[in-house]
């Protein structure tokens, strides 16, 4: 890369808005997805507008630079890990809630927007902004989009396109494209929205989003806590209540290792149970509907189901979900893993994860967001740094993978293909699925220059 | 075209498969877009199985003929309309349910199961396939993800796009594609599904579907009808009643001219209301939100909300809504239009369209989706046939397409663009708009083979 290139980019934006420092640089070049190494960047842009984001992409085209866009960083797949040379795009700074429409049920945001902050801003106006990853609080609302997150919420709301109708989106070449319906409906032309959600940078960049708001729900959420004697019964228990109709908001599953890493860590007695779910109902008739999902867990082999009597209650209820993921941090390295099955086939999955487990003497704490089918199996191990990835983990790993895609699942439920699963993408989606999908990138980015070597790749 | 090239399509099917007879071709030559006259088709192809549908593609490919696929032949908008010389792609006869998975809430069916007959398979397990247009009973399954088409209870459970989990597609050159996700979640490679669902034809030829299903509510439906002084006030009433989140199943509004032909027809007294919403609520505590509703009705000027006691008596008051169309078409022959607008527009919008009645002596009724803001503005006129719409209508009806855009909505919201349209699509589009959906059609049917003239043309 030529220096006078290079100061073209500088000079096509405001000051301040390049970095080339290599040591900020660093900073930019990975996310949360600390098993992977990074490349070193040319560059860094944090843009501050749809503009600056066209200029960006603008120049990137005319020079064939690659274009690695990251929105908050708190990706696990290593979407937004840095390639060798790349320019980095941080939308970050775009972070404006531009308008929220109480009428209309819509916010009209950018696309670094942290998604809490936008579900509180809702909330002033008795609404909510459903999609709510684990990471919302840290997690931006075009990163979301970008990879089409899940959440636990999901089990009532669905997946975060189900809550896009529009999109600002800065193509490879610099063109501003607005596409979708502002609209509850609307059926005029291809669903390019669709297209972009879960894209994982890899056809355009997502500058501005008109999201869909739903009523907030009222009265105190219903908060269920049920241990099973065995992950079997429990899985179960899950399926038969979500045939009941109650509309549960969350259907969690903990397995015995996630409990045991919970037990060694707090003193508590949890993994007596062979498995445990939480569940939570809110809206009308919580109550009601929350004793049809005792009943439920009851019949199911659950001897004591804890079922909140207040909000503060249901809070503690809740908080020993959200001790798993750093009860097992205290334990090596995680390789957190994201599998989704049909519903019917948890069970099954549990099994194979834990005959895995002991046959190969490996440690896997497995999370489920039970009512959707999706496992999160947390592969732990040792090593000098989280990179130190054992072979036998990325084996066991792709083993996971094989066999959710045997029985109808897919690679990734929630946290999208990135780096670590681009080599099996190719095994789900066949050869004309491959085909496919790659006429479809050429006619988006027919350089390849936006996030290349990242999921289709 | 050479008799042999027919005679290749004819031996590579199986026998009858192929009807080149001239009466009985146009029967396929037209869907219920009866204000538009249709071409004369080259032959048609009432296809089997994918196998068939991946032949006749092959053959059309190789012979560079065009292709217009229809399902049940009730699209709106002349998506399914012959153009001359075209192969007429029939998916009628694949209409077998493959399989129900209960405790996946998830059916596969071929393309050409009636919606209606999913529906009612579904119930026998609890559960409901949540689409229903207004043709549930004589739609099929496939034409309406191909227009990714709405339907009354939208309003609760979004539109087709929302239940479509995976899909099998013929592509243009007859190779054939799975795509999509069987899970509730997945998001390994690009949302191809959602490209196809609204596609009108254009991209691939959809044979089977994976669609989801959801628990089929419990207990009798309430029922709401109110009669209000004015539009705005009816409208006004369904803005704060959908702001309750009492997640109503249907929020429907009359006009004051649609009651007047109900009136004119039934003897009844409805048109001394100046608009009337029906809604109904089902499921958890019901009544209870009925109730909720219901008073934001009497806040917003109802002074007369019947409510339903038992499903019986509910049906009385959906009989009402029922009458709206049958009512309009004795009046004369009828252009049944479609648009889109953000909730608090739905206002200004009956506004608009009283005005242009008023001003240009037109007989426009309109029916609306009013929860979604999906009005029908249905424009009566004379004539010797259908196709004999007046250039006042049309002029009228792009009148009120164009105030939909301004006001942020859209030219359709769930009947397509079809051929009814697509003068206006570039206009909601815009440049960079046209040009990347021009892009992905090309990337996908490079010869233009499939629907041409439809939509994007």
């Amino acid at each position: 890369m030529a220096t006078t290139a290079l100061q073209e980019l500088i000079d096509s934006l405001p000051p301040g808005a390049v970095i080339v420092d290599a040591d900020v640089l660093d900073s930019y070049a990975r996310d949360r997805t600390d098993v992977l190494a990074a490349g070193a960047p040319l560059a860094a842009v944090t843009a501050r507008s749809t503009d600056d984001v066209a200029a960006a992409l603008a120049w990137a085209h005319a020079n064939d630079v690659p274009v690695v866009t990251r929105g908050a960083g708190s990706g696990l797949s290593g979407g937004a890990t840095a390639t060798p040379g790349c320019l980095i795009l941080s939308l970050a700074k775009m972070n404006r809630i531009l308008a929220i429409e109480p009428d209309d049920f819509v916010a009209r945001v950018e696309a670094g927007v942290i998604n809490g902050d936008l579900d509180r801003a809702a909330a002033a106006h008795g609404l909510m902004y459903a999609p709510d990853p684990s990471s919302m609080d840290i997690s931006s609302v075009g990163g979301n989009i970008a990879t089409n997150a899940g959440g636990l919420r999901c089990v009532k709301y669905g997946v975060t396109r189900n809550s896009v109708r529009s999109l600002t989106v800065v193509l490879a070449d610099g063109r501003v494209l607005r596409t979708g319906h502002d609209t509850v409906k609307g059926v005029s032309g291809l669903d390019m929205v669709g297209l972009f959600c879960g894209s994982e940078g890899t056809l355009g960049v997502i500058t501005e989003a008109t999201v869909a708001l739903v009523p907030r729900p009222g009265g105190d959420p219903v908060t269920l806590l049920a241990p099973f004697p065995t992950a079997d019964a429990a899985l179960g228990a899950v399926s038969a209540a979500m045939r009941l109709g109650a509309d549960p908001e969350l259907m969690e599953f903990m397995d015995r290792r996630t409990l045991q890493a919970i037990d060694d860590w707090k003193g508590t007695d949890f993994a007596s149970a062979g498995g445990m779910v939480l569940a939570q109902v809110m809206g009308p008739d919580a109550a009601g509907r929350a004793e049809k999902i005792a009943q439920a867990f009851h019949a199911g082999g659950a001897d004591d189901v804890a079922v909140s009597d207040n909000a503060a209650e249901g809070e503690q209820l809740i908080a020993i979900r959200r001790m798993a993921y750093p009860a097992k941090e205290r334990l090596g390295h995680l390789l957190t893993e994201d599998v989704c099955v049909p519903r019917s086939q948890l069970a099954h999955m549990m099994r194979f994860i834990d005959d895995l487990a002991a046959e190969r003497g490996l440690a896997i704490c497995t999370v489920a967001h039970a009512g959707d089918g999706n496992l999160h199996p947390v592969f732990i191990y040792d090593g000098a740094t989280p990179t130190d990835v054992p072979d036998e983990i990325w084996e066991a790993a792709g083993d996971v993978f094989r066999e959710a895609l045997r029985v109808g699942g897919t690679l990734t439920g929630e946290h999208g293909v990135g780096t670590l699963k681009r080599r099996f993408l190719a095994e789900e989606l066949g050869d004309v699925g491959v085909e496919v999908q790659r006429a479809v990138k050429r006619a988006l980015d027919p350089k390849g220059l936006l996030n290349p070597g990242k999921a289709l790749a």
